[in-house]
């Protein structure tokens, strides 16, 4: 069995993203299955160019997409993607689109098949707070997320692929005033409980 | 040099108190300084009982109160007790006092006299979220600062004294909507540096 | 030109529901357009077919259901509806459905046919805060939401329909701790906004 | 019976401050009470000079100074000033003290002489949310909370003086992402009946 897992570059600004400093720490081998860890960048079309071709190279049987969702308190797990690239600000490459369609083809909004609820009761369990999140916004994030469960609805039904959302890093917030944020271990923790629960 | 920290017991229905659970680990030398743990009951009036023969026994040079702020993002430390208790919710025992002076010949407020900024800015610089606070509440906590200042201003004015509030643990709020939290890890990391900077 | 708008009855406990409270106040005629004010029970199944009923009856050229999102700081013109009903708590009759498909031959998702992007500014240069919104939830909002876009790509593509949701009114909120809240006027003025955009 | 009620002009690049609108509209006479309102400048030092020459002057039975708290839910009734000024961005004249007590002859702190709870009370049985603060914060609204009752217990012991801070407007939090605000209405109301509370 074998596990993708990507995480994003920073954007917006941030020094680091915690969705890719959590994925980098994750271990090869979760309950016997491998992991394998992908670094997208924060750009739309792009993004998603690696993304397949990673899924193509590596014929990953769970995918999961890790993003950084500033201002949430709680490890996030997406359940539906919508068809729709709406950019408050322009990505690392300087793309901002306005209420465009991700795949004209596509339909207007993909769920996630991960096992959403499980992963949030499992994370829970361990003392970290998570939800299910019934918006993955309309940024970088809801774009890749969208694409994978586009390509796996067509090319590969099989597999569980999904996004979670993960808070903002302390080191993030020490300037920034109410704003919640985690340890980098809660995070890694949060994932590697959330990959367990989708291999099963 | 000798620098007595104490953490309160649990309260308000909580099962752990995160100024118990940090102080508890704490290392028992820091640059050279013994550092004493205490319990103090979350009881108006017994919990500066204990403080102060803790205060006889041990003859500390440094005395750093530690209390937990519910709904805080930051570690605080604070920068006044003001003279009256005014409970919302009953203490460990069952006193519930309203609009009270603590010490009807005390001062209407004391200053900490911990380094407060300089401990701040060294938090942050480990990069966890710290502040200054303004106001420790008018519960067993502000009762305990307030108590330890008149204290120490009457018979140890040689001494340094103050209180720091630290948020939520992450186990204290996986069922709590949109409340902050902190690792044990970063709590702990937190007063490690708050003694380093009130022993120099 | 006729305007349908509805309001739900209250429910999680709540007395009031200023969606509802809202509607009724608006003015019967707006910019020359008929406007038609109708209470929806929140109740899932129920809401639609009292609402399927007043637009067989009404005929109207735009639809707007408006509901309470407790807890957010600005009006929110949503943008998307998911064919997902999961409760956190019972509707009105006691109805819980845990991810259900709302209509099991609807679209995963539809998206507003309302300018919702012309309302929020319009919401703004009055001085409201407003903001799009990508989630209406997966409780009643939703379902109605979903429910009335449905029928519209089937039966009345022509017409203009969505969703906004209101924040709670400052009564709701008064033993509430650090909860946003609005005035009704200010409620009723985006309203009535949002409908002059609408008939444009 | 007479009522000196002051707001300050707006500061820190807000074109408004909700504290002056509000206290504007308030009616010349309330329950008997002349009400005299008076603008302060946002100055430390020039506020005091302008309150106590009023004071002098209108030789008032009941003061309330209003200022501003941006980021509150709730109109706050506060409780303590404390002889601190320590101020986060400059003053309207460029001043920006830092940790200096405001008179080094008063007292640590002073509480307020207005029946704070009672005010609170009435506020919210009219639907608004208000609350008793602890903190005034160290900018000029404590420090002229402070110089207020610092004045008020040496030359004016009989009189019942305090502060009261009052949320953004609406208008101001429209391009703010998610902070509290109230209307005009509500605050006026608010302070209105905080003004009846005062004199009876």
């Amino acid at each position: 069995m074998k596990v993708l897992v990507t995480g994003f570059e920073p954007f917006g600004g941030e020094k680091v993203n915690p969705a890719l400093e959590a994925v980098k720490l994750l271990p090869k081998e979760i309950k016997g299955a491998r992991v394998v860890v992908r670094e997208l960048p924060t750009v739309f079309g792009k993004s998603l160019d690696v993304l397949f071709n990673e899924m193509e190279k590596e014929k990953p049987d769970v995918v999961i997409c890790v993003g950084q969702a500033g201002g949430r308190y709680a490890v996030s797990v997406e359940r539906v993607a919508i068809n729709v690239d709406d950019a408050r600000i322009p990505d690392n490459e300087g793309n901002q689109p306005v209420d465009q369609p991700i795949f004209p083809d596509g339909e207007n909004a993909y769920f996630s098949t991960l096992p959403i609820k499980r992963i949030v009761e499992a994370i829970k369990k361990e003392g970290i707070p998570a939800e299910v999140s019934n918006t993955a916004g309309t940024y970088v994030c809801n774009h890749v997320m969208y694409g994978l469960l586009y390509y796996a609805s067509r090319k590969r039904p099989d597999i569980k692929a999904g996004f979670i959302h993960v808070p903002y890093l302390f080191e993030q917030v020490v300037d920034k005033k109410n704003t919640p944020a985690m340890g980098l271990n809660e995070i890694v923790k949060a994932l590697t409980v959330a990959i367990e629960q989708s291999i099963i």
